[in-house]
């Protein structure tokens, strides 16, 4: 995607034996990028956050381990990397998915050969989230050219929760690629865009990215998007996941289940867009999926613009309150109308996923 | 309620004609009192939201007419006050109903009476608000009692959403009121406090009074609530109201539906605590219920403690976009399991209502 008229990744190769990211918890108030030159700055990105969503975690702990492999081609190296780089954040299943491929990928190959198969492979990774992220669009393009017709030519309301977009991925995006591929194809459209307390990701990252595109968008109180369903404001939700397990419950970002009662009950259509790296097809139940507990602070702080234009980060609420901060839920299939993967749209249900996915039958 | 040793009530006649009230925007970085002189003071307090929650609202209003009163006690005066401060915010509705109470009570009085009949009245009614809390405190003990019984002394986990504590009321609260009626009867309990976005009422006030009552407490973004549903942590929910309507439908601070929809999907009981001053015996539905639209930048800037003690306000959100703010949903009464009012406990609807008021059938 692009900003300032430019085309950007969200991880590319830089000079020397390093990758750049856009280091997104400075955003919306910089654009910078960082440089990563080893599997130990890689990991500290995925677990500040400097990097996440779960395609790009996945992209970026795939390039930790390439890096790895041009200090140290050995097996113990690839083990030490593959388990620091794992450790990082326990939801995203891509981030296991992705470190699996490089492991096997670089398993009884020679040494002196492991550093280039390994960069070879993360640019793959990569280049095939691009890829998958694009097919994503194109088959929610159907979903919301559907629900576009029924409108009659007025403003089609989409609400999403945290970022799935192309900030997420290397990428386009997965709940946003179709909000994207939609609004180039001309269908009029308007984002309700759920702030995603403590981290703000929606407020800062999808507002930023769909301001960026030129899409309609408001920003709400992840509070405010049960009123704006039972007003009939909201027409469909689209939202991203960090892991579907085989029966289809979705980990996503806090406060996902929420909204999918709100829309189960307003009868709104909820979809949840994902690659099938993000499958885990070893759990039968959303309830086997482990949720991060992540600092407080980022509840209880916040950093953002002050009126010269400096940043500052001030702390909100009462001295001496503790705080608890889960980073997911999960929402039971049962509460999801389908998924929208790279093969297609199917049902929210285990029967569903091996429709699309036969080979894991 | 005390601070620092000290009692305080949210509103108190001050030296000359005024009235002081606690500065709510100011906390919890400060504790400031606010001398109020006219009935304009009080409409731009209360619409400024230097005091806020429901029976709080009414209770200024009222003694906005009383100071409007001592200025000037003809009748035109007695309607420019009462319109002023009617117009301050549309949801609660016992802004109406104290206002109306103050004017009924000035009607056909003497004119030279009419200044201290409504500093008399607006007493009364702060006296009478008080009492009424601790009436729904008793009533309300008796619930968390039954549900601590449960618990086989592990303590209680109760969630609330906003501030509906003593600083919502003149004293004691509504939602918090059984709250410290049960903690100080030595029932072992932890209370869950949605943050509350966008003004943060739980995060700023309701861990502000917990924490100086010694009530143990965790803040929580407003997405954790229903995870910790989910998973067991939550024993029970209680929240205040701005409206309830003659069916049993409740007007609460934004957000509010969202936790009673989880609730119902996880079976955790969700009351609803109420001054019987806070029933809109007029209307059918919440769907008649106007909702107030404040201004974006409540959402789009946050004011808190810099590290230096000094306070600041930052804007948080991608510089460009746009933000909506609507300040209350509606919980059908399907979703709420009983109302604790001042007059004991009932069902959440227009039956229940009336078995409590029977002078209202």
């Amino acid at each position: 995607m692009k900003i300032d008229g430019k085309h950007y990744r969200t991880i590319w190769p830089a000079a020397g034996d390093a990758v750049d990211v856009i280091d997104q918890t400075r955003l919306p108030h910089c654009f910078e990028t960082v440089t990563l030159r080893t599997a130990e700055d890689c990991a500290r990105a995925i677990g500040e956050m400097t990097v996440r969503g779960a395609p790009l975690i996945g992209a970026t702990a795939a390039y930790g381990i390439a890096l790895a492999m041009r200090e140290d081609a050995s097996d113990e190296a690839l083990g030490r990397a593959y388990d620091l780089l794992l450790a990082t954040r326990p939801t995203a299943v891509n981030l296991h998915w992705a470190l699996k491929r490089m492991r096997d990928a670089l398993r009884n190959r020679p040494r002196e050969r492991r550093a280039e198969i390994a960069w070879q492979e993360a640019a793959a990774i990569c280049d095939e989230d691009a890829e998958t992220c694009r097919s994503i669009g194109a088959h929610g393009l159907e979903i919301l050219r559907g629900a576009a017709a029924k409108k009659n030519g007025m403003t089609l309301n989409i609400l999403t929760h945290c970022n799935a977009g192309w900030l997420a991925t290397v990428d386009w995006g997965t709940a946003l690629a179709p909000i994207y591929v939609a609004h180039d194809d001309g269908i009029p459209l308007h984002v309700w865009v759920d702030e995603t307390r403590p981290r703000n990701q929606g407020a800062s990252l999808t507002a930023f990215e769909l301001g960026a595109h030129g899409v309609p968008h408001t920003i709400i109180a992840d509070n405010a998007g049960g009123h704006y369903m039972q007003t009939g404001e909201v027409d469909l939700c689209v939202v991203g996941t960090d892991r579907v397990t085989a029966n289809g419950d979705v980990a996503n970002k806090i406060g996902t289940y929420l909204k999918a009662l709100a829309a189960k009950d307003n009868g709104v259509p909820f979809y949840v867009a994902l690659p099938s790296s993000t499958i885990d097809w070893s759990l039968n139940s959303g309830r086997e999926i482990p949720i991060e507990e992540r600092p407080p602070d980022e509840l209880l702080k916040m950093t953002g613009r002050l009126a010269d234009g400096g940043l500052a980060t001030v702390e909100i609420a009462a001295p001496g309150s503790a705080g608890a901060n889960p980073a997911f839920d999960v929402t039971p299939a049962r509460l999801v109308t389908a998924f929208i993967t790279e093969r297609g749209v199917c049902e929210a249900s285990g029967e569903g996923l091996r429709s699309l996915f036969p080979e894991r039958r």
